[in-house]
Order: structure tokens, then sequence, then C-alpha cells
């Protein structure tokens, strides 16, 4: 059996050496390079641009304004594609963009020999601009007389607003009069972060005839694709993406970034290659970064039992320039705050997603959850806290139970939260440090603070999940693995082959998994994003392996003369399925069918997996921390994670995942904040200035997990991929507030922000 | 319909233009060079090798020798493997040989960082050698006394002698005895020649893992992963061959050549890249060449019909030093002998084929019949000379014919060869010029000749005929065509394109062809060889894609609601079947099928094709020539090939493929010939020395066909590969004979070779 086991991960040596092949190293010869000419305002529209020094750098090929791109508007979400115009993502940028709504917008392309001659080129691209007045908060942005930032698709800058309400009978108001409620009220509010992969935005392109070849570093080939297939004007078909290793993409490669404007640069040049690659500034501000949503709650509360009544909810979610993921992530916020927990009347909601002239944000793990968890989770503290009661109590009183189901359908087939929360209180030893911590003064105090977290797996019902996945047999009686998921960093390589080597019978060394997509020949898959891929693409590995091993056993039927009804295969063995009886081993098998002159076979199978299912995995952090009161440090002592992510398929890989996940998180809850100046320029686009933690900084994770089996995923398992991230910024703060009395309402924890306030209430 | 259009080949622009890929455009970076140290000396033993001083060149990272490389011998030849040991190919060699076959034999290598460094320390390698005498032809090797190749293996140097008789009830002897025959005999013979192809033999190999990846300028990925394999001792699925395009192999590249030294040597050096690329001296010396055959042909024959009664025959065949495709090519050509004529009693035949101390002679276009070919047909015209009928009656009468069953039960099911005839003898005015050119005498001669032949299509039942094909459709409706078979610049990749359309229903421009295989997601096919793909691929395009539109419009019915037999697919069209009523086109089935949020499906087909079926190509040469008497100066006036490929999938690349066979047909019959000094040392290894025709030398060549529709074949097609090459030498030495009454027995006919024998004969 391969499920449940440590194996190493199948890239480790490579990875480990440095052997393992990236874009970039494998750049064709007499590759050209492409600099984008970036704007200099955050708000406009560029009047005209003067080539004519640029043009005259020794090495320029060509130069390509947005006066010269084709007129097509496209989304760059890695959304899957919906057949329903109304479920389309928002087409609202170009190839180049004459229209200038961030401050680094693609305004021209230099295309040269090297990326020096490039580099000086784009220095001295002259632009003459329009300007407009910087918005950079959804409030300004959403006032009246704002400038709309689209105003060819809408004449305000709000995306998209929706509300809803959990009741019909009774409204939020109606429980607002009612008697011997508690009512709590906050506005939270969390940083702009970027997602800080190590491999920058990378892609190159050339040409196959008249089809298009981009290699890139992407979550989502298969996507990609098609997006830049929309975004050129031309079949589908003709595009062809190729997906080596990634070096970090954390939902921004979700995106498709800089892929059509690369593919259409090969075309200008008569197919030669062309690459563009962002230097770390430009990946920050030019990419995509994770939203910054405000928020507004509102709560009623039954002080005795500690049972929530009634909620009202508003978000606002700051879009920056372009759509992207859009209104998507402010939704899945708002969805989590009505699953987490529930009330007992009602919760109204309301949602805004606004464009701002800040850098467009987009998918970044946790994907709109990691925001709404620091908001309601330092919520649920307040309240609890209101009422005097324990956080775990008041959340245990409302968090969501085994069977529900929410809204869209999604059911809770398995739920291992209520243990997570006990084993996670015995880890930090939270009775006794409650306890123990209360009421602290002087300059140095301790805290401990928790938070929790429900996560959905994949999006179906919001979106389509469909995936395939073929098994090839060779000639030594091993497979290969052939996905259209892909190895980003998570581990899903082994995973898979795991998977595959349980469903089939053969031992896990037997799979070798092709790790690169090639949309010529890779089985279709939307990708890695939405903690998807164990479970949607796990079925599709799943269900190939079997129709695959249904094969095996009629060809060894064939070789036997005994029904495949009767055979199995156990260990690279086919025996006898229920005397276990050794008959043949895979490798006599395999060099039959391949050359056997009676009946030559060459055994594979490929299956589609749509899925029609959705399953939440849960998890909480519990934190203990030091605040040093006089320099407003807050040291995380301890910090532990537990996690019901169902059945693991891997236990290492999975804590190794958490540990991803919590580093990420630290970043968030202490010191990682995306900061810009009034005229929307980033200030600390760079790794200098955007505060990371490193290891020095930070503390041994803690990792548990709680083992359900998922009754609806193909092995048991569960989403893992971003729920580690979820958490540790309201635990952190909660324990903040625990340790000082003061409740911090927006992330990250900085000095500057503890000494401020500390000194605003007179704590030091 | 897209069979029988002159089609644009799919690859036309790239390889116009430059951007087609090959082996060394693929390079990764840091990659290391190796370079071979090669024997001085023909025959031997390797005492000793000093590679102190090599080691101290800069830049040399390794040096292994045949002191240091597994104790596994293995085989090279590109043919299917065998589950039965005594179909095996000869394992005759190692990676790197300590026993010398060859001048330039395999006896260490150098891995530097750059060639340059490569080279300089090749020459500073020492080696100590005890040596042997040098046998260069067969009589030599074959003589009492001569040293053994391979000893190991075999006590003398005969690699296999094979004999048959058609006939049980009467032996030549008796032929020989009987009244009123005449009686012909002949020895005749044929040169070395090399294949010339323009990319010389290239790969790399680079270490994922524990596995090796090599790319190859190969016909036969999948084989050379097997041999590979086999030749590192590590099971077959830790090897993968990636092919890119490559510029020609003509036979050459159906060998194993450095592929297993390669791969075996990323594993010396941690897995990094190692490149090997032969320059065009050692193409010549140290690749493969084609069998220099010499034959005895003794025949009588009854002059009233000129029905040939019995014949003897012996082949002698030069294989070099090792094995490779060895006696395969031999038995070939006395097949032929057998089964173009029939005799009213009986053929004797004897074939041997002899190890030699010369260049290893491996597959190349024709595979021992353009050998036969020389020798049947001048012997034939030799006959007919002899009892004064005319060549073209005297074939006719004793010809295969349609029906004709060979002795392996290749059926002749389709035959254009008559008519093939009748063509080619109108083009060149057979009659008016035969009679014209009667009797000539005079400094400038002219004369017409002629020569026919017979080609198998693929190696069934010799060998394993199988072949798979995947089919997947794209969101446009487009669909790639997945083939283990492999395009090698004969224009299988458009031809496949074209049965692929055809058998679906969709146009032409809706097939796009991966074509670069790997072997670890390509489907299994044995590669190009033996004329086999179009028929044997062919069939695998012809299943995959039936499997395939059934596949659609399955998909149909469920989006018509109409049951799929009433379906059909036109023109890009879901249509009726019997009203061709038009329902849907194929880009909205696919976006459905795609992005259904009720059935998703990603429509892909595969399908192994076991063809246990052959079939004959026929076709024939007939040329004009003029014959400078004096300088011994052959002019070729006039030539027309003329073919039965059964059903042409593309008329235009099939003329094009008879282009190319005849100009390698013509230096064969005129110029080309590599020479040896008496230590086995080849003296004309190249370009300048080696005389190919440039386009001065080419005369317009006449292509015509005779469209048959082979009933065996998945779309009436016949082989075409090889068949071009066959039969310029004799029918340029027949029509030398008819200009100066001289018969020449050996080509080709240099004016060397033609004034010698002018002298000798006093004709000047």
């Amino acid at each position: 059996m391969a499920i449940g086991k440590n194996v190493r991960r199948v890239d480790a040596f490579e990875k480990v050496s440095g052997s393992a092949k990236y874009t970039d190293d494998f750049r064709v010869p007499n590759c050209l390079v492409a600099r984008v000419v970036r704007s200099t305002i955050a708000n406009g529209l560029v009047k005209s641009i003067n080539t004519e020094e640029a043009l005259k750098v020794d090495g320029v090929v060509k130069i390509i304004t947005c006066f010269d791109v084709p007129d097509i508007q496209f989304p760059t979400a890695g959304h899957p594609w919906s057949v329903e115009k109304a479920h389309q993502d928002v087409a609202d940028r170009k190839l180049l963009n004459r229209r200038v709504r961030v401050y680094g917008d693609d305004i021209a392309v230099v295309i040269a020999e090297d990326d020096i001659a490039a580099k000086k080129a784009v220095r001295l691209v002259e632009v003459e601009y329009e300007e407009y007045p910087v918005v950079l908060t959804c409030d300004e942005a959403m006032a009246e007389g704002a400038t709309p930032l689209h105003d060819d698709i809408r004449k305000d800058n709000v995306l998209v607003h929706t509300s809803f309400t959990t009741n019909n009978d009774c409204t939020f108001d109606e429980v607002s009069k009612m008697d011997g409620l508690v009512n709590v009220q906050g506005k939270y509010s969390t940083p702009t972060v970027q997602h800080c992969h190590i491999e920058n935005v990378i892609h190159y392109a050339y040409m196959e005839d008249d089809r298009i070849v981009i290699v890139s570093s992407t979550q989502i080939p298969h996507i990609a694709r098609r997006v830049a297939g929309q975004a050129l004007g031309i079949p589908w078909g003709k595009i062809r993406v190729i997906k080596p290793y990634i070096g970090g993409g954390f939902g921004n490669k979700q995106e498709v970034l800089y892929e059509p404007l690369v593919a259409y640069l090969t075309t200008q040049v008569g197919g030669r290659p062309v690459k563009i690659e962002l230097d770390r500034e430009e990946t920050f501000a030019c990419s995509r970064v994770r939203h910054a949503i405000d928020f507004e709650m509102d709560t009623y509360v039954r002080p005795e039992d500690g049972r929530l009544i009634g909620r009202k909810y508003c978000g606002k979610s700051n879009q920056g320039g372009y759509a992207s993921h859009g209104h998507a992530i402010g939704a899945n916020a708002a969805n989590e705050y009505r699953m987490m927990y529930q009330d007992e009347k009602v919760l109204e909601s309301e949602t805004y997603t606004v464009y701002t002239n800040k850098t467009s944000a987009g998918a970044m793990r946790g994907y709109g959850i990691p925001q709404i968890c620091f908001s309601m989770e330092c919520h649920m503290d307040d309240v609890a806290r209101a009422i005097d009661m324990d956080p775990i109590k008041f959340r245990k009183a409302n968090m969501m139970k085994l069977g529900y189901m929410d809204a869209s359908g999604i059911y809770c087939h398995s739920t291992g939260l209520e243990e997570c929360i006990e084993k996670g209180k015995e880890i930090i030893k939270w009775d006794e440090l409650r306890e123990k911590y209360k009421n602290q003064t002087g300059p140095i105090r301790r805290g401990v603070g928790m938070a929790i977290f429900s996560y959905k797996t994949g999006v179906h019902p919001i979106s389509l999940e469909t995936a395939s996945s073929r098994v090839i047999l060779n000639q030594d009686g091993s497979v290969n693995l052939q996905m259209g998921a892909t190895e980003i960093g998570q581990g899903a390589d082994t995973a898979f082959s795991q998977m595959c080597a349980e469903t089939i019978g053969i031992t896990f060394d037997k799979v070798n998994i092709v790790s690169f997509q090639d949309t010529d020949v890779t089985p279709f898959d939307t990708g890695a994003y939405a903690s998807r891929q164990s479970y949607v693409s796990g079925g599709a590995v799943k269900k190939a392996s079997v129709k695959f091993k249904q094969r095996v056993l009629d060809y060894a039927s064939y070789m036997l003369k005994i029904s495949a009804d009767n055979l199995d295969i156990e260990d690279n063995k086919i025996v006898h399925k229920t005397t276990r009886q050794f008959y043949l081993d895979m490798e006599t098998l395999a060099m039959e069918a391949f050359y056997s002159l009676d009946r030559s076979e060459h055994i594979t199978a490929e299956a589609t997996n749509h899925c029609k299912n959705n399953t939440y995995s849960f998890g909480c952090t519990f934190a203990e921390v030091e605040v040093d009161m006089a320099i407003g440090k807050v040291e995380t002592l301890n910090i532990v994670n537990v996690h019901d992510a169902g059945t693991l398929i891997n236990p290492q890989l999975a804590e190794a995942q958490v540990h991803g996940g919590m580093h990420m998180g630290m970043g968030y809850a202490l010191s990682e904040e995306l900061k810009y100046n009034k005229d929307g320029k980033p200030l600390n686009n760079n790794l200098l200035d955007y505060k990371m933690d490193t290891a020095m900084d930070t503390p041994d994770f803690k990792v548990d997990f709680v083992e359900t089996h998922d009754p609806s995923a193909p092995y048991g398992n569960k989403s893992l991929g971003e729920p580690p991230t979820l958490t540790q910024a309201p635990a952190i703060r909660n324990a903040v507030l625990h340790a000082t009395g003061v409740a911090f309402n927006s992330n990250p924890l900085t000095p500057q922000k503890l000494v401020e306030r500390f000194l605003e209430e007179n704590l030091i």
C-alpha cells in the first residue's frame, strides 16, 4: 500500500541537487528578450509614445506600443472557462493598455537581442500622459466624482456588489431590538501582501508553423492556453503551453500574466523565441497581490450560552487596477463568514469589490480566507471577551458541525474540527496558560490565542471541476502517470504517484510521473489552485488507474486463460483474487503485451473525473506570544497548527505543506505589507524593504493532524494546500490581546503599530 | 476529403524558415561535451590506456576507458524486440570496446566542459595495442586462419549463413543437365556507401532523479530506449528518449548508435547533461554504412519464351566489425531474388554475412534491395541479351504476378507493375530508342536501359509490426494527433495528419500533429524503417481516429438526443448520417465537452494496430544515357521512375519522396563509394572526397505513378519510402550496356572503371 506512507518526494533529488529544470533552463537558443515599458503614473491615459531614441539602441529589434496591439479585451484570472457569458471573467485589459490604471501598467514593450539593450531602450521611450486623480482605497474609489477606471465597461469603480441574508423571516434590524443580547461591533482591515515566490514571473514563446508555443512558469497551463488564445483572438488549438518545474506560485501563477503578451510578441518577430522575465520589483508591482479587504462586523450574542443570534457583515475588497480574480475572493470571504459560524437568526452580508489604482489583486494562497479569518477570528474573540466566555467554548457553540450544508449544497461529510481544537489546546497548554497569563502588567507580557477555519476543497459548484489523467505501461512493468494537474512545489507529483500505485497494486517506485505539462499531449486539467488537486485530479488518477488495472487484468486473463474477475494485482504481481496465488509479474506481462506476435497491445488508460462534489477541511492555530511592550515586538514562543485534511496521502509531505503555510501566515501576522505612496507607487516592492520572516525570525512550527476519512474523496483526502496559512494572524492577534488587553484590528502587528497604540492606551 | 490531396507539408514553414528545432537546438545549458577516443588500428586488442596527460587538460571532467565500462554486451540494430532469444539481435559490443574490430572503434571517451578541451584531451590519450591482421573482404575473413573478430561468441567470422531451395523435387544441378536451355553466369558486386544525412549523429543525455533522459536524432525513439536500457543493464522504464526533428537518417538512425554511451556518461557525472556529436569523418567511419555485397548468379533460361527454369544464387555480405542489422540485409536481398522472378523449376540460394574489419554495415534505405537490384537486374539483362530477347518482354515473362504468395505467406494483394513498365516505356520512348541506339560506334554513344523491383511494406512476418496512435480534442474543434511513428524528413507527419482528417471527417488544417516523440508519453511504435509507417502506423491512425470519431458522436448524441448511429462528421460539422442535415460544429461540441457543468469529458482516443499483414510495392526505372567513351563519363540524359505505391496519400509528397530516392540511387550508380586502405582506414570519409551528386550533376527526374488500391492497407497505400532508390544503378548500367555493349558488373560506374574496361576491350 502506498497511501499514507512517507515516501520520498519524486523530485527530491533534482531539487536538492539543483538539476531540476525550470523555465529558464529550457530556453531555446537565439531567444530575444522583451522588457515592458511601464507607466510612471497610476491613473491616466497615454497620449503619445515616442520611440525614436529607443529604436536607435544597438540590439533593439522592435518596439510595440499600446497603439499597436489588437483591440481585444481579455481576462487574466485562472478560472475554468464558462460557456455562459455571465460566468466568464471580466475582460478589462488589452495586451498593452493605453488607459493606465496602475503604477507600472504595461504600455509598451521593447524586444531586443539581449536584456541590456532592452533595458536601455526602455529608459529612452518617451511617454506623454493625461493624468487623473489617483484612488487608492475602496472608499476613495467609491466616492462621488471618483474617475471610473474602466468607464468602457462600467460607470463607477464597483466591480461587483453582492449581498445575501440567511433568513427571510427575520432581519438583523429585528435582532438588534431583541432583549438580553450583547452587541459587539468591530472594524478590521487586512493589508496588501505579495506571494514572494522564489522564481519571478517568466515565460518565453516561439512559433511552430502557425502555432505558438509558450513555455511558462504557471500553475495553470491549460487555462494559460485558453487565455492566450482569447487575448490574441486566435483558435485555442493554435496555442501550446509547456510547464516545467516552477519555483513557487502561491496563486500568483494561477493568473495568466504575460503569456498572452509574449505569445503576441513572437508573432511580431517572425516566430523567433522571445522571453519576458519580470525582475523582483516588477513581480511585486506588476503581477498580483493579495486583496486588502476592510471588514465591518456587527454581532448580537446571547451571553448565557454564547450563541450567535444575528450578524451583519460588510466587506470591501480592494481590487486594484484590473479585475483579475475579482469578486470571487470577496465572495469567498463572505461565504466563510456564513459557513464557519451559524447564527440562530440571521446573517446579513454585503460585499463590495472595488477598482482602485493599487496593484491588481489576484489569487493568493487562501483566496480571501486569510483576510476573513483574521477579521472573523479577531471578532469572535472580541465577542467572547464581551460576554466573558472562553473563546474555545464560544467557538464550539457556534461553529460548523457534521451534516451542515451550505447555500450552494456543499455538505459537511466529515469533520475533525473539535478534535483538532482539543489537540491544539493540549499542545499549547491552553487552560493552564490562559489562567497563568491573565491580567499581566509590566514590560514583558505573555498570552495565548487561537483561531479556527474551515476550507473547501476545489470550486464546485461555483465553477467546473474537471480533470483527466493517463497511465501508460512500460516494458519493465513500471508505469508512466501523466497528469494535467500541476506540481508547483507542493508535492502533488508524489501524492499522485502514491495514489496511482495504490489503485493499480504496484509499488511506489514503479510509477514514473510525467511532471511537465504540455497542453498538446497532457490530459486536460484546470490546474493547481483552490486546494483541489488531490481531491479532483486525485479522482482522475483513481479512475484512470482502475481502467488501466482492468486492461492489465484483461491481458493477464488472455495470457493465463483465467477470467479477469479472478485476478488482482499486488506488489507488481498478477495474483489470484481470493487465494492470492502468484501467476505472473508485471514485467513479464508487459513484455508480452508489447512484443507478442499474437496480440501486441500497448496498455494505456485515460479518464476524466468530472467532480460534482466538494468537502470541507478544518483546522486551527494556537499561539503563545511574548510582547515586549516598550518596543512593540511580538515574539512567537510557540505556535501549532492542527489540521483535519481527511486521510493523509503522505504525512511527511503534509507536514511540510503546513510548515510552508505557517511561515506565510507568520509574515501576514507580524511583518508583511506592501506600501504605496499617495501617487500609487509601491514603496517597498523588493525583498529588502518588504519584510518576510527569515529563518532567524521563525519559531519551530508544531504540526498535528486529526485524520478523518472523507467519504466524498477518492482516497478520504481533503484540501491541505491553502489551509495552513489561514489562522496564524488571528491566533497571534488574539494571543496579543490576551497578553496586553489590547485588540489590534489590522494586521500585520508591526512594532510601529503596537507602540503607537500602547502609547495611546497609556500602557507604555 | 484529405487523402490524395497535395496539402502543404505541416513542417514546411519551419523547415524553410530555419525555425525547426533539431537536437542541438534543445540542448540544455551547462551541457558537457564528450569526444570518443578512437582506435587507430582496425583489428586488435587494447593493452593499456594512459590518460595522465589528457586529464591535465583544462576543462576535462572525466575520462572513461574500455576498462571501466560495465561488462554488458548489447546489440545496436533498430529492430523490434523479440521475446524469443533466437530472434534477438546479436549482442556483440560493449559501451567501449577493448577488442577493437574497426578503424575508429570506441575505446575511451573524454568528458569535458567544451569541445576544444575534449578534442585536445583525446589527442593526449596514449593507447597501447596488440595488433591482428586486418581482413577487409568476405573472402579474406572466411579464409582459413583468419582471426575471428568475435571469438567470444563465434569461432569464425561468418555471422550467419543461410540457404534455401524453392523446390524439393528438382535441384539446380538437375536443371543444368536439361536440354535446350541457355546458361548465363555472372558475378556482381556492390560498394560500401554511406547515408550522408545532413545532420550528423548527435545525442545528449541528462538525469531526472534516477531516470535518464536522452535527446536524440533517431528514427526509433522507443527502440533507442530499449537498447539503452539493455546496454546499461537497467529497467527500460528508467530511460526516456526524446526525438526532435531530425536532419535525415536514411537508416543510419535506425541504429542505436551512441545513445547508450551518452546515457552511461551522464550517470558518471552526477546526471549533468552530456552531449556526443560525431563530426562528418566520424559519422562516415564510426556510424554505419550500406553493406557491400558480392553476388554470384547462375541461371538457366529457355530461349524460346525467355522463361527462367532454374537459378542458383550466392550472396556474401560484408558486415564490417559489428553485427548491427546483420544477416537481415543479406537475407532480404536473397528473398527479393526469389520473389521478384520465379523459376519454372528451382532457385537454390546461399547467403553469407561475414564480419570484416571494415566500418560496420547497418540499415540503409532499401535494406539490401539496392544491392540485389543492381545484381539481379544486371543479370536479367545479361540473360535477356544471351537469348536475344527484349529485356522488358523477358522480365514480364518471369516477374511476380497478382496473387503470388511468398514462402512467409506474404500475398501479392495488388500490382501495378505491368502498367508501371508500360508508362516508363512510353516516357523514355523505349521501342524507338532501343532500335535507334543499336550497334553504335564512335566516341559518344547512347543507350536506354531499365530495371524493376518489388518491395515489401514493413517487416511482418519476420518481426513484430505494432504501432499506436492517440487523438486529442482541442477546445476549438481541432485535434492533436500523437504518433509513436516518426517524421524523419519523409513527410510522415503530413501523411498521418491527412489520414486522421479523412477518417474523422474534419479538414486537414484542424489536425495538429505532435511531431516530437517522448517515450514517456508518446504511444508506442517501433519507428521509421522498412517503409512501414504509412501502412502499419497509418493503421494505428485509422483505428484511433475511428475510436475518436465514435466518442465525438457519442457526445453529440448526448447533446442532440439523437442516436450516434444516425450521426456523422463532415467538414468539421456534426451532420445527420443520411440526410446530411447540419446539427453542430465541432467547436461547439468541443466547448461543451470541455466545459459542460453536466458532463465534462476530455475526448481522446488511443489505439494499437498490431499489423499482421504485408504487401508489395512495385516500380521501375528507365534511363537514357550518353557515354563519353574517351573519358569514361556517363551522362544521364533522361531518367524516370514509375511507382505502384498503392493509393497516394499526398501525390506531391510522394513525388518528392521519389526525387530524393532517385538522387541517392544516382550516386549509387555513378559516383559513391567509401574506400579503405589495406589497414582498414577509410580514405575518403568526408564530403569533399566522397562523391555525392550535386545539383549540377543531377538531371531532371521524371516521376510517375500507377495508383492501385491495396486491399490490405488502411488507405490503399503501400511502401514508398525506400523503393525510389532501388533501381537507378542497374537501369543506368543496362543503358550503358545498350550503348557500348560492355556489361559492367560492379557499381558505381566511375570514369576510371569505364576507361580501364574500354581500354581492355579495345573500345578506346
